[in-house]
């Protein structure tokens, strides 16, 4: 059963780990970016125009953008622990998409594995407007 | 340490909660959906128009809309479970809005606690068109 909810040290270093994603992301590094995610054919992300299954599937997809610079503001972020292995790492951020201001959330699944925390599962999406 | 994934009786479970999830989705019982949800300050849920932070919020927004009807179709419904105690349910969706086609995704983190398996984070949105 799920017990130990929020343990401060473990929020703390999921919260540091989230902002080293986000770090790669807005920077492109695709290595890195590869690195946090599970390299699983089980693993799923749904970006904002594509539903991706399985780590091949996410590698191509990230591949497939060289030069790709994102600049978003993240706001509420928020991490949230259950037991020692699993954690939901929630956020919405403000961004300007062909020089419209848009407001999106992103939320992934987190979970611990002998090579470390990796995110199992991602959804981002923007608010309709 | 995360091990023992996708156990197939633990993952059949999951399957058919989560079909009980759906089905009171979409014949909106509210009672059914809010029990389903994990009852915390943490819970987060982002809808396709909304983000909602607690349970509270969540209760709300569902009660206030009564006669609330969802006709849609499920695709590519998965469930992967982590251990005894985490799970990804993730599913893709075809429904009409306004009389338009529209295409979705759903992504839900389950967590098993004492009173059963809760809904801990959960993000619904449209693919953009």
């Amino acid at each position: 059963m799920t017990n130990k909810m929020n343990q401060p040290a473990l929020v703390a270093e999921l919260r540091e780990l989230y902002m080293k994603y986000e770090a790669a992301l807005c920077s492109n590094d695709t290595v890195v970016l590869d690195d946090f995610f599970w390299d699983s054919a089980d693993v799923v992300r749904f970006g904002l125009n594509e539903n991706q299954y399985g780590a091949e599937d996410i590698r191509a997809f990230r591949n497939s953008r060289p030069g790709f610079k994102l600049e978003r503001e993240i706001i509420n972020l928020k991490v949230v622990t259950f037991g020692a292995d699993s954690a939901a790492v929630t956020l919405e951020f403000r961004r300007f998409i062909n020089g419209v201001e848009r407001f999106g959330r992103q939320s992934q699944m987190w979970q611990r594995f002998p090579q470390g925390w990796k995110v199992v599962s991602a959804h981002v999406s923007l608010l309709q407007t």
